[in-house]
C-alpha cells in the first residue's frame, strides 16, 4: 500500500473516526482505525460494535491495499505533521506502516486487517432523506431529557417517530419530556419508531457540526440505523424494545398560562436555584400572583433565596415546585424571546413551549412539597 | 453589620480569596471567607493555615462589623446577581446574613467571626520590594523543574536568593535545574535564602496575572513570608530545611556548542517525542554531525520516529539522549528566537540558554541508553 494526501483532510477523518473507538476497546483490534485505499482514495472505518462510521477521504494511490494502525498514535502522529502532504506506505515483510511529511519520518506498527470487523453498509430497511440542520436542531431540542441511570434502557435513548413527511423526537426520564418535530424530504407510509442511544446522537450532533445544511439519507430496521452524509457514512445498534406511549404524557388541556421572558427567567431561577442545589430534588418554588412570579428556594444548611420578575398571568393564583435543573435545561434551549408556561394545578405536569411554535413540547412534572 | 459595594470589585476579592481556601478543608471554619466591615471599607480574609490572603475592597460602611461565610456559596451568589450594586446586612440574633442586589435577595447562614483563624501581617523580617513583572518572570521560568514526588520537600519548592540588588529562584528535581535571575529595588546585605512550595507560587503568578508592573513588597523570616501588592497581602509557610548548594550542578566549561531555532526545534522535538512518550524515560535521541542535528526516537511498542534540522554546531560530533518533555519545558520557556546547547559528552550535564542573556539557565543530565 503506499498512498498520499492531504494532511487537514486526513486529520479531520481520523479525528471522527477516532470517536467511535472506545476508550477501553474489548479487543485490541478495536482500537485500531482501518484504512483501504484503492482507486477511489481512503475509504476509512473505526467501530465499537455499538457505533461503527466509514469515511471516505481523497488521495493518489500508487499502490492499493489496507491496513489497520492504533488510532490514538495515527491520530497524534498525522495532526502534528510539519508538511501539507503526507505520504504513507506500508512495508507487507516488516508489517510497519511509514508515514513521510516534510522531513519528518514515523513509522508505526500496524495490526493484521483481516482481523478487522468491517462495517458493511445497510441495503434493506425504510429510507428516508432529513437536512441536517432539522436533525441536529431535534438532537439538541429533546435529547437532554433522556435519563442517566440504567434502570430502564430505552429512556436512556431517544424516539425517532416518522410519519407521513414529519420527522419527532421524543426523550424522557419520566419527570420531564421534551418532544420536537420536523419535516423529512419525502413522504413514507405508516408510523414508524426506533429508539437511538443518547450518546450516538451527541456523535451524530457534534460531527453534524458544520452550519452547511446537508441531506442526510437515514436507513432503518428494528435493530440498526445507518445515516449518510456525503463522505461519511454512521451505522448504530438502536436499542430493542417498544417505547412507552408518550402521548399519554402530554395534557391537553391546562387551566392557567403564564408568558414569561426567557433571558429574565433562566437568569433568575439560575440564581435561586445556587441554594437549593445540594438539596434532595434541587427544589425551587414559584408563586404566581398579581402579574408577577416569585421565585425562591430554601435550604436548612445554606440559606434562602427569592427573587421577583413580571410575569403575564392568564387564571388563577398558583404555588409550584419544580427541579431547578428542568427548568434551566429547557429555558436553554428555547428559541424565543419568550415562552409559556401552561399549568393545571401544583400537582399535574405542566407544559413548556414556544408562543408560534407548535412543533416543541416539554412536559415537567412538579415536585411535592411539604407544607 | 451593613455595607454596599460594587460587585464587580467584591467578585475579584472573593475569587481570590477563594483560591486559598482548601477543597477539603481541615476544619469548617476554613471553608469560610472572613469579612470585616470598618471605616476603611472591607477587610477580606482567608487561609489554608499553609497560604492565606487579605484584601481589601472599597464599601460604604453603614454599620461596622465581622462575619465568616461560607466561600464557596458566597463566591457563587455574588458572582450571579443582577445588579452592579451589591447591600450586604448581617443580622446578629438570626445569625443570617443578607445579600441583595436588584430584585434577587439572599440569605446566607453565618459562621462565627471569632472562630476564624485571623491572619496577622508580618512585623520582623528582611524587607525587599521586587517588580511584579520581575517576580512573575523568575516564576515562570524556574518552577516547572520542582519535584513532583515527596520524597525530597525541599525540591518541591523553589529557592529564593537575594544578594546585593540580586534576585535569583532557583527549581530542581536533581535531573533537572532552572535558574533565573533578576533586580530587586533596593539593595540587601549579605546572601539570605528561602524555600517557597511551588503550590503558592503558582498561586502569586495566577493572582499576578496583571500585565501592570505593580511593586511587591516582600518580608521574611525563615518560615515565613509575605507579599504585599497594593489591596492585596499574601502571607505563606515556607519549606524548612538548607537548600542543597545548586551551583555545583551547573557545569562551567563545555566542548561543544549548538545554536538552534527555538520554534522549529521545539515543534520538532514534540513531533519526535510523541513516540517517545509511553516509554520509561520519554527518551528521544539527538545526533549533532555536518551541520544537521537528527532528532530520533524508537518505542518497540509503537514505532520510530526521525527529524532532521539546521543546527550551527561548533567542536566535535556528538550523540546524546535527553527526556523529551524537559527539552519542551524549557523550550516553551525560552524569550529567543534561537537558544544554545552547551554539551560535554553524552554522560554529562548539558546547558540550556539565550544568546544574550546571561540570566538564564537550564540544566539538564542525559538520558543513558543501551548500545
Amino acid at each position: 500500500m503506499k498512498f498520499s494526501c492531504l494532511k487537514s483532510e486526513l486529520v479531520q477523518a481520523i479525528q471522527i473516526a477516532g470517536r467511535s473507538i472506545a476508550s477501553k476497546p474489548q479487543t485490541p483490534i478495536l482500537s485500531g482505525i482501518y484504512i483501504h485505499a484503492n482507486d477511489d482514495g481512503l475509504e476509512i472505518q473505526s467501530t465499537d460494535y455499538e457505533i461503527g462510521v466509514i469515511l471516505h477521504v481523497k488521495a493518489e494511490v500508487e499502490k492499493p491495499g489496507e491496513i489497520v494502525v492504533s488510532g490514538r498514535y495515527f491520530y497524534e502522529v498525522v495532526r502534528t505533521l510539519p508538511d501539507e502532504e503526507v505520504m504513507i506506505e506500508y512495508d507487507r515483510s516488516t508489517e510497519i506502516i511509514k508515514i513521510s511529511s516534510g522531513k519528518s519520518t514515523f513509522t508505526l506498527l500496524s495490526m493484521k486487517a483481516s482481523d478487522f470487523p468491517k462495517i458493511i453498509p445497510m441495503r434493506e430497511g425504510k429510507k428516508f432523506t432529513v437536512n441536517s440542520v432539522v436533525l441536529k436542531e431535534l438532537i439538541r431540542r429533546t435529547i437532554f431529557s433522556c435519563a442517566t441511570d440504567e434502570t430502564r434502557p430505552l429512556f436512556m435513548g431517544a424516539l425517532l417517530e416518522i410519519e407521513g413527511n414529519k420527522v419527532r423526537m421524543v426523550a424522557t426520564n419520566s419527570h420531564r419530556l421534551s418532544f420536537d418535530e420536523g419535516n423529512i424530504e419525502s413522504e413514507l407510509e405508516g408510523l414508524s419508531q426506533y429508539v437511538i442511544p443518547k450518546r450516538i446522537l451527541e456523535e451524530i450532533q457534534h460531527i453534524l457540526s458544520s452550519e452547511i445544511p446537508e441531506k442526510v439519507e437515514i436507513t432503518c430496521t428494528q435493530s440498526e440505523m445507518s445515516f449518510n452524509i456525503e463522505r461519511l457514512y454512521i451505522t448504530t445498534r438502536l436499542i430493542e424494545g417498544r417505547y412507552p406511549e408518550y402521548r399519554r404524557a402530554i395534557p391537553s388541556e391546562f387551566s392557567k398560562r403564564v408568558t414569561l421572558s426567557t433571558a429574565s427567567f433562566l437568569s433568575a431561577v439560575s440564581r435561586v436555584g445556587l441554594i437549593a442545589r445540594s438539596s434532595e430534588y434541587n427544589t425551587i418554588k414559584l408563586m404566581f400572583n398579581m402579574g408577577e412570579v416569585h421565585i425562591y428556594s430554601d435550604n436548612p444548611v445554606v440559606g434562602k433565596a427569592e427573587e421577583t420578575m413580571q410575569a403575564a398571568i392568564e387564571g388563577d393564583d398558583i404555588e409550584i415546585a419544580f427541579n431547578a435543573s428542568y427548568l434551566i435545561d429547557v429555558l436553554k434551549i428555547i428559541n424565543s424571546e419568550s415562552f409559556i408556561l401552561e399549568l393545571n394545578d401544583s400537582l399535574k405536569p405542566a407544559l413548556v413551549r414556544e408562543p408560534d411554535n407548535e412543533n416543541f413540547i416539554y412536559v415537567i412534572t412538579p415536585v411535592r412539597t411539604k407544607h
